[in-house]
């Protein structure tokens, strides 16, 4: 197992701290800066294999604790791994599932060496470990893999935040050692990621990233943002963040976020982002386009012959109306769920693929200024 | 406005009344047999347009009831007819309406010039006559439209279907006269059906057809099956009334149905067929295979690595696992209803397809015999 030229840092924007680069996986090649499609129990929702691939998407993401439970790990094993389960050939990175085992609330508890908890479908009782998360994601036969961290809840006082992101640098050295004794069960490699974490604090930040990278992880992951602080703190903590880690590896900027937000995450050198809200947002019936979000099922689109955004080159607004989607959505139709999807995560590879070439041209503070002035108008609400 | 041409029977089998033809529409030529898969509310529910071509989708249904009352049949043609507001550039047919509003029961009144009701999603009163039917399908723009009649229920006395029927050929008269002497609102041709019916009496089948035939429709329909009665009943009046029948005018049996029956009534010279079966049945994880159906969330498939059909060439069969489908029906993921449709139409259509290579080949008869054996199986429910 080697991380050689796993990551290849290309270009450094000369008057900002977003880069372009490149992840060397198994599975193919990733062009970054990078969205990952949320794949939570082995397909991003409404999206078959080919639509992915059609859209852009270059690597996608499965949630470890929804493949745990269902179908299991081990049954996914038997099937060739989650690559031929559910029979995507390009990149996968699968979470620890920390970060959904912390949402159970009543249905869990933590303690040193891991976290107990009860399924939130049939009440069963399991554990994760450091240990037994990381075996999971070698079952699965992700090309990414997380290590099991605490999401600190937020707000939380500086000495919970210190604690845990304590046990969760532990929990990195547990899962770091097995990593580097176990083998894969597939003929590709798996790369571990660890989490930064340390909530709003500065000090605690520092402590996280300089013990994690003293472990010498193939990319680093900044967590622990995007769960209810303000967009200043969300950015100054990813600043500092990316001050720190070292350039020549990934960064990862979990669960994050609007498109805004990943503009300014990319300014501030970030690589990797994944995010539920264009899949979920699409389903709801909200779309992205270069001018603002629109809601579909307004009722003055009934007549607005118009696709979603002229400009757009997906499958959708080559071929359907607004009126004709309002028409799908006002009547319940799961083809409207999978359009809009198909538009959504268009749009947010549309967006990072951009940020690329003008970072790759030394464009990107223009592009980005006035980009974000027209994602700021709402078409319709 | 003309019918040259409009049906081209290019061959009848040696020892069945089984015939393979041509319906050339404005919109692409259609061969036959076909199988219609109905896109009830401008959608064939979760298959985009380019799904349906790739499942080999010669002319799909649209339902009139639905699309009049949601979202309009004017805001229809304002958008360019139902081809352009759906994205379809096939062939399309509309049924009358009289189906849907005959099930609303209570809410629908019927008297000697139409049918008042009310609409079953806000209550709004409404009234559909020969003429209105005719208009709104004009609007709608599809290629072939149906008259306005009326299903009789199952089972009905003689004199209730003998009197329905009078009543249904009088408004055939009426959508005739009208059709002859109204132009359509595109710049293709529209053609006419109507419909035989007479329940399960021969004699009012019979005068059914003769009147009917009388006023030279471009195709006929056979209504009124699949509602109730027997298999026996429903393949001996289909029997009759292609005895009857033209034999140079398209035939469609409305609402027919499961595979084993589309084969009986293709024997029997019918041409043309429709049903939600496919489409529903995927939706509720049933699946046809060449070997009988299949419950695709039966717990017996949860480690299954085949495709639902291995000799099935569809997009579904040649990428994703029974396994996988099972987990995906198991976990309530739209992927699941829409893979399970694209195999399920493709089926369908593969049935058609090969039965008018047999039709055509002289080898009908042994081929369904063999066939039939195999779809009666049923591999696990």
């Amino acid at each position: 197992m080697t991380t050689y030229n796993f990551f290849e840092l290309l270009h450094k924007h000369d008057s900002s701290k977003a880069r372009a680069g490149i992840l060397h996986t198994d599975h193919g090649d990733i062009e970054t800066p990078v969205f990952m499609p949320v794949g939570t129990q082995a397909t991003v929702k409404t999206l078959s294999p080919r639509d992915l691939k059609e859209v852009g998407a270059r690597i996608i993401l499965g949630n470890t604790y929804h493949l745990y439970l269902r179908p299991g790990h081990q049954l996914i094993t038997e099937f060739g791994g989650l690559h031929r389960f559910m029979s995507w050939d390009g990149p996968i990175l699968t979470d620890s599932g920390g970060y959904q085992v912390f949402s159970l609330q009543d249905l869990r508890k933590i303690d040193d060496e891991g976290i107990s908890f009860r399924s939130h479908w049939d009440g069963s009782a399991h554990r994760f470990t450091p240990a037994s998360v990381l075996d999971i994601q070698r079952h699965l036969g992700s090309d990414i893999m997380m290590v099991l961290d605490e999401c600190a809840p937020y707000p939380c006082s500086h000495e919970y935040a210190r604690k845990s992101n304590e046990m969760t640098v532990r929990w990195a050295e547990q899962a770091k050692k097995m990593y580097d004794h176990t083998e894969s069960f597939f003929n590709h490699r798996q790369f571990l990621f660890a989490i930064v974490q340390g909530s709003i604090y500065r000090d605690i930040r520092r402590e996280s990233v300089e013990a994690l990278t003293g472990l010498d992880f193939p990319g680093y992951a900044i967590g622990g943002l995007a769960v209810g602080e303000s967009k200043e703190e969300m950015y100054a903590v990813t600043d500092l963040c990316t001050d720190l880690l070292p350039e020549k590896k990934p960064r990862y900027l979990m669960g994050v976020g609007m498109p805004e937000d990943i503009l300014e995450s990319i300014e501030r050198g970030v690589d990797m982002f994944d995010c539920v809200i264009p899949t979920r947002n699409a389903r709801n019936g909200t779309v992205f386009t270069r001018k603002g979000k629109m809601v579909l099922k307004a009722a003055r689109f009934r007549d607005d012959q118009k696709p979603i955004d002229a400009d757009c080159n997906c499958y959708t607004c080559r071929n359907f109306s607004r009126g004709y989607l309002r028409h799908l959505y006002n009547t319940n139709e799961i083809l409207g769920l999978h359009l809009a999807t198909i538009h959504n995560v268009y749009f947010y590879l549309w967006l990072v693929d951009s940020a690329r070439d003008h970072i790759l041209n030394d464009t990107f503070g223009n592009w980005k200024k006035q980009i974000l002035e027209e994602l700021k108008k709402t078409i319709i609400h």
